[in-house]
């Protein structure tokens, strides 16, 4: 594979609709960084299963995280290998027929190998890594990961060995003998806002006192 | 199972986090029906891969399409079981401590017998919830499909058999040392809106001046 270009390899070959398949890493890692959660495929009790999770990339390694009975992280540490896809949805592309009408997306998958992370101190960097993925700039705010939280945290780190992203965007592709019909056909974007916050009302303290921090007060800026 | 539980069985019971656990069928229906999207696990060249997909609920069917060259769905024809999941991000539960922070979201997983649809009748009705699926209102408006679209089309038909949900919302959960630290603790809650829509430049009509129609009008009141 080239200098940034982190595919195509045999498991990440966008096969179908290959016009929409993108295999830069800068493309791949912003799709990652952007999406949520992603989903995680292995094996289970014998059968292909995949759940969703968080994630959290640095570099070239994508991170996972769960308890330690989670069987997926333990399903793919036992094989060595994951196998990691997130899914932006971006919005509607309505064409004039059925057949061409769609979603709008972008969508990446990951395939490497995958270790668990035992060291402490790596797994108290990767998990302050997670609560920054949840929200960028809330791990300062937080109470640092007890030892006893680091214990009960499983963290598997994957190699991005390679990836692909399929980004489906831009107008509506219809037929040509449909372009002429009186049917309306364009695309409707679709985006994430966030909502006001609610302050936790349990706590010996009542946190309605507390100022919303500067993490939240970001995100609804940018919200 | 009891009327209207669809779970727990012994792939989709839920084992991490079983008080977030559901398995009421009108609570696996409204994920399944609210999530634009889904992903399939299923073995392709002997490993186990996850994809993104649309899919379409009738009943306790769940429909999935696709090119007839489609991996994803020729694995689970031919081992005659698919397995989903579809996951709604539902915002932010921000916790004092990492180790409690999380998103809210909700989860659900379905297992059951997998088969191709052959007949035209039945591929084209189904064709029309997927084009409801992408927008509520929409099939009546475009093109009926063509036989040669169908024929392009690869349909499959998942009997829920067996499904959980996992729900992750309300207030944080802070652990009780955790409570009187002056940390701000409290969710945000997030949702998907849509934007203006952009018409088509591209076809032979000038789709600029066809009104926005029933579908993408309703889209963007509800919006």
């Amino acid at each position: 594979m080239n200098d940034g270009a982190l595919g195509p390899g045999p498991r990440t070959r966008v096969r179908r609709l290959a016009t929409k398949a993108n295999y830069d890493e800068r493309v791949i890692y912003s799709i990652l960084d952007e999406a949520r959660l992603c989903h995680v495929a292995a094996m289970v009790r014998e059968r292909p299963v995949a759940l969703p999770t968080l994630h959290a990339r640095d570099g070239r390694t994508l991170y996972l995280h769960g308890s330690p009975s989670n069987e997926i992280l333990k399903s793919i540490t036992r094989d060595g290998e994951a196998f990691v896809t997130a899914t932006l949805y971006d919005g509607l592309r309505l064409a004039r027929s059925g057949f061409e009408s769609s979603i709008a997306y972008r969508s990446v998958t990951v395939v490497g190998a995958a270790r668990e992370v035992t060291d402490m101190t790596e797994k108290a960097r990767v998990l302050s890594l997670f609560v920054e993925r949840v929200l960028a700039g809330r791990a300062e705010e937080v109470r640092a990961s007890s030892e006893q939280e680091l214990r009960l945290t499983m963290v598997v780190a994957v190699d991005i060995d390679e990836a692909s992203a399929k980004v489906s965007s831009g107008p509506t592709e219809d037929d040509e003998h449909d372009a002429a019909l009186p049917i309306w056909s364009g695309t409707v974007p679709a985006r994430l806002v966030f909502g006001a916050p609610v302050p936790d009302s349990n706590g010996a303290m009542a946190t309605g006192d507390i100022e919303v921090p500067p993490s939240v007060a970001a995100l609804l800026r940018e919200s």
